[in-house]
């Protein structure tokens, strides 16, 4: 790092920070009709989008995995579909301005708090170029400048949509024109890490070893989550069929999910009735089992599980399961070895159902459904900017409210302290409006 | 560090992960029965306390500041307000267990979002010992495990606060033993830090460098506050006698707190009427002016300020003094050189005041109010951990609100997810109930 790069990204950022409090000031409607521009130019510019993506789907050819190839690669739908995301973002309500509590301090003397922007938010993703249009339509939402860092396979991809945010400036006079700005060179994270006066939150939507290095690495508040080591427990009184369609859903539907199953916990009441069945309908939805002593002894055709299965997010059509002793030992194997994502029971037991709900240290704890519901949409947040394991902030699956803050307003008519202290003191009167 | 030392740190943070859990569940009626006994403790065993205390102080004689002797002191009417604080706590409401959200996405597919304690706390404190007992309140109430570290000058104080924990522990069978763990040693808290997998929050209560040296050295978040460089803008619409008592109040009211006033920023327009008044009751009230150029040139008796004053906590009875153009040089000022905690404006104009509250970008903005209201208690919200003046989580005097975050739970009837995607998908309802 030189100074003249140092200078350079401290400069950058104060204009994001210049930026955010233009955006923090802006209407409900001067942010929507920005909004509705950006998802016209994606549209209009279709074309222009994928060519600039062929660019890089070109350079990539034989250099990266198919995985990541179609993660990189955008099409005429995929775009339409960015736009509709983009005027769905239009139809929620506005995160900024909620007055979430007030207070009469006394007479004249009124608190209320208020819901703000963050400020600046730090995104870095790795190679989908469609999450830039996505974040841009969240953070001008909430009024959040944003400073970008997108993986080099997606350069000339993100650069276009980059040139289409330019235009979209410059039909809203009312944006700050460094608003949004997309951060170039492999240095450029590790220097925006240094600077916590500038950037009041980093989201890394990356693999579990990028967010690791990032929260080691800065002051910042980091948003985002490790491993999605998600489980199911089959409680003795689950309905054996639906725990099965349950359980199948949850490892297949989508098994590169954050979301999908990695471990199923079988209790050992029902394990002799439940593991047979349960292998066949695996079986058939070409789902390999990796089952602990016990399951092996009932599934002999399986590989065994080694402690490391516990840990594991195969990210694929594997699946571990073991047997345990009850809802305790389950609950404690979760919160053990679990990534603190989504976790559920199979029971129709009320007792163990709340008492699994209660136990479990997770984002997302479900009855009787599958681990797959836990993201943005499907949980009516409208848009999701990810899911956080944190505990603190936001967690679960974060929508418009995990960008937002507040601050409080307080408005009195030249009033002091001194008259509330002391021997003579005033009380407050602390009256919720 | 040795690896006996940091088998002891993991296995003690093992200890409060799991009692968190036990906590987690507890109903209000055990916290508050167990916060009962604890605060009879405290009334029942003043001359213990006491006793530890002269200990704490005697070896302190001429080794340590006034002003920090002071703050290691206690009394009976100190250990006496203590309590009073706790039955406080109890009268709180349980911030546990709040239903923040309901939604209904499909028929029986019912989403909560419900509020449960952080977790594990780690409270890093200075020499202060009544800091032990209040924080045990709030996390108690908030179903938190805490793990503290204080001062090593109030070792013995901190000790016997801890000796009547274990008394309450003993007759709150409910309570898991190691909810509240006290550290000993200078590396210990370093060795805390390294653990994110058992310590959810750190709070820092002490000097900015503490804080910043926490914030560089772990993954774990940390709430807390750097400076309290609070300011205050005199518009032309004032009403002088008004602004004049509020400007005072908000330096000398308690000038050691970090909402005291540290910069009064004077619009050019009424510098040459305000700045002798407000100089004469600054001089009465014993308050050091240091001033701009400007100011000095209407005030030729003060000091002149640097830019380093601009940037000073001063903590004690001097004040900065600046003329400044209109309310945007204020704004812009306070947003450059504030620590973005507690700001006001003085001013009768509505205008003025608004793009104020918009425009400044700290935790807490006031109208025609002493900065010296920033405080959980005056707020009401009846305790208060601290002022955190991140731009995450929590924001402003935080109180139990703070200490708490939300987990989703989802109860189902066997829904997959694959019967809400593809060609025949059902939609979701999304009904917020």
């Amino acid at each position: 790092m030189t100074p003249a790069e140092t200078k350079d990204m401290a400069q950058l950022l104060q204009q994001s920070r210049s930026a955010s409090y233009v955006l923090g000031a802006l209407t409900t409607e001067q942010k929507n009709h920005a909004l509705t521009i950006f998802a016209q130019l994606i549209e209009e510019n279709t074309s222009l989008l994928l060519h600039a993506n062929h660019q890089d789907l070109d350079s990539q050819v034989g250099k990266i995995s198919n995985s990541l190839y179609q993660r990189l690669k955008l099409d005429r739908e995929k775009l339409l579909q960015l736009a509709q995301g983009i005027y769905d973002v239009i139809r929620l309500p506005d995160p900024v301005g909620q007055l979430l509590a007030t207070t009469k301090m006394d007479e004249n003397l009124i608190l209320e708090k208020v819901s703000v922007p963050i400020g600046v938010i730090g995104i870095i993703f790795e190679s989908r170029p469609d999450v830039i249009p996505q974040i841009l339509a969240l953070a001008l939402k909430s009024g959040n400048a944003v400073v970008l860092k997108g993986g080099k396979e997606a350069l000339n991809s993100n650069f276009a949509f980059m040139d289409l945010v330019e235009k979209m400036n410059a039909q809203c006079p009312w944006l700050p024109p460094h608003w949004a700005q997309l951060l170039d060179g492999r240095q450029a994270v590790q220097e925006m890490l240094a600077y916590n006066q500038y950037v009041d939150l980093i989201i890394p939507r990356g693999s579990n070893q990028l967010v690791q290095s990032i929260m080691a690495s800065t002051k910042i508040p980091v948003m985002g989550h490790a491993d999605g080591i998600c489980h199911l427990y089959v409680h003795p009184s689950a309905g054996l069929q639906n725990a099965i369609a349950v359980a199948i859903d949850s490892k297949s539907q989508y098994p590169s999910a954050c979301n999908a199953l990695e471990t199923l916990l079988v209790d050992e009441a029902i394990a002799n009735t439940f593991l047979p069945q349960f292998f066949e309908a695996a079986t058939q939805a070409n789902i390999t089992l990796r089952g602990c002593e016990k399951t092996c002894a009932i599934l002999p055709h399986i590989a065994q599980a080694t402690e490391v299965d516990w840990q594991t997010e195969y990210g694929e059509l594997t699946l571990a399961v073991k047997v345990v002793s009850g809802l305790e030992e389950a609950i404690t194997h979760i919160n053990t070895y679990g990534s603190h994502h989504t976790d559920g029971i199979l029971a129709q037991d009320k007792a163990a159902q709340e008492a699994f709900l209660t136990g479990v240290d997770s984002a997302n704890v479900f009855i009787n459904a599958s681990t797959r519901f836990a993201d943005g949409f499907r949980f009516g947040l409208g848009a999701e900017v990810g899911i956080s394991t944190a505990k603190t902030h936001a967690r679960g699956p974060v929508g418009l409210e995990g960008l937002v803050i507040y601050k409080y307003k307080l408005r009195g008519a030249g009033h002091v302290v001194s008259t509330y202290v002391g021997e003579h003191a005033k009380s407050f009167l602390h009256e919720k409006l």
